[in-house]
């Protein structure tokens, strides 16, 4: 049986799933894969670190964070490891990173996961930053150190949509990306369809854990515009950032607006699209629209989300993606190692 | 470059478009995958076959089908050679298979399969037949060989379904899947809520190639139920014939049952479904399904189609395929070959 060890930096919402993931699927990773996947590192934001080369105990990594205690009893000789140093002094074969999001640099995760890249490890992160502000970079380290960098996660979760194309859909050209990306708005707008006032929603949004203390990343739009700047810099091989992107936010959708529109059969959604032609491209935007129920964004409920490829050999390809969590991130991470795997043939 | 050899069985609409889309992309085959693809043989339904070991015309060919001549003209040595015969003399890395469907037991589709398997060739089939009366078969008989049979255009043209899970979602537990499988009655079912009845209707629908001379396979349900047989078949690992799945076709959908749903917002839709519990199936449907706005099936229109499935990791994975044609079955098998070359590491 092979063994494969991974060094978790990030150890929050998604960490943690992915923690419980990795102890629920060893069965079959053994049965299917022949493999085992031990946890040699575990970085978190506020609980300290600790590392085990033999593998650290992930039910008991889970039991302290969940009361509220340290990792560093953990720790096989008790320090506590940082950032740099943390990837530096933990011996993995595969970085797995969750840690938050910088909106305008993609920093610091995207200096870890360099420094991981240059230590000879493979790297998979959820984080949608490094992927905009790095991912060329990142793509041209891992050929050269002969590493993979996966990222199914960065957008829409655990659904494949880097790993679709990738993976199964060989020799196509992407012309042409819409639908809804973000599930905080989308959720908001259907609160606001059922009578909730936009502060009123923004609220039950937070209670609930879909909306951030400060939902402006979410209501402006800018969450949505680094996944269309995401997807354009994988997909269409176009670089663009957030800032390229068209971008209109939620703020100005008043009650009357979704109260007319809902009269009307119709509801309002934050679509995003983007079109290329060749290496040009022709727009990249995010902006509310009022659809009717013909139209597939129509019945995108909730926090569920949905993208449609135009293709030159697919007219329409679409994927909806419905009650994410942090478990469906995890498992886009999961999926993410065990492709790596497979593309480095390992088992 | 790697050169690959193909042999194409079945040269209708399908065929020829593979024909067309393999004579398009193959500047992106050289540059992108250091490949050329050459179809050493074509064996047709009416038109005769040509065998050419250096590669068969792909534009004399398409020029002669459309002209109504044969391909013996095309034929290195002048004779014809059909089914078994044809398998024999042609020499091919690759048997692409997209003859007529038996939905009765798949054959003689399925006896090419295996004998192109035991000549050492992989297979490329769109055809259902072979997969709901032969997949265990073909599969075990694939490995003995160390070749693949992969058949994504055998449900949802080349939507990837079969190749998502096996090549981008490893190690999922899918534990339901549903939706609308049969473009045919969709289109049907939209035209007569646009005030066609019933005959005019499947009429137009003949008129236009959607429908068949003898309409009974889409409009009984059955073409559904042999691709609910072929899903559960594969993606559950329980093998089950069209004749196990509890089937109702739209016959008795009336003009007054679409007139009320319409008036009230509704739409009828033939809904497709199936659940397992482990090893069990636990139900498998094909059934005319009312549906308000707010289902995932209302917005799937004409001849379009969908399937949502739901996994242990992921709670709602939805793939949406718009406007689908010969084309888009034809890049399934294109994609298949492509990931077969993958898989054995050919380039």
């Amino acid at each position: 049986m092979r063994q494969i060890s991974i060094a978790l930096m990030g150890f929050g919402n998604v960490g943690k799933a992915f923690a419980k993931l990795l102890l629920r699927k060893q069965a079959i990773l053994k049965s299917d894969f022949d493999l085992e996947i031990i946890v040699t590192g575990i970085a978190t934001g506020s609980h300290g670190s600790a590392i085990n080369s033999a593998g650290v105990n992930l039910n008991r990594a889970l039991e302290l964070i969940e009361s509220g205690y340290p990792l560093t009893t953990l720790c096989e000789n008790g320090q506590n490891f940082n950032g740099e140093a943390f990837i530096n002094a933990c011996s993995a074969e595969f970085l797995v990173e969750s840690t938050p999001l910088n909106p305008f640099d993609g920093q610091p995760a995207l200096s870890y996961l360099k420094s991981a890249l240059n230590r000879g490890k493979h790297i998979v992160s959820a984080n949608k930053g490094p992927v905009v502000f790095g991912y060329n970079e990142l793509s041209v380290l891992a050929e050269k150190r002969n590493k993979a960098y996966f990222f199914e996660s960065a957008v829409m979760d655990g659904a494949p949509i880097f790993s679709l194309f990738r993976e199964a859909l060989p020799a196509v050209e992407i012309r042409a990306f819409s639908g809804i990306l973000n599930s905080c708005t989308n959720y908001l707008l259907d609160l606001m369809a059922n009578g909730y006032s936009f502060d009123d929603a923004v609220l039950k949004g937070q209670q609930i854990g879909i909306t951030e203390t400060d939902p402006s990343a979410d209501i402006d739009g800018w969450d949505a515009s680094i996944k269309v700047a995401a997807l354009s810099t994988v997909l269409f091989g176009i670089p663009i950032t957030p800032q390229q992107v068209d971008r209109t936010g939620i703020r100005d959708i008043t009650a009357e607006m979704i109260k007319d529109a809902t009269e009307n059969g119709e509801k309002w959604k934050l679509a995003c699209s983007a079109q290329r032609q060749g290496n040009h491209l022709l727009s990249a935007v995010v902006k509310p629209q009022r659809v009717n129920a013909q139209s597939a964004l129509y019945n995108i409920n909730g926090t569920s989300s949905y993208v449609v490829f135009e293709t030159d050999v697919l007219p329409g390809l679409g994927i909806v993606e419905t009650d994410p969590g942090p478990e469906t991130t995890a498992y886009g991470m999961f999926a993410d190692i065990l492709n790596i795997i497979k593309k480095f043939s390992y088992v």
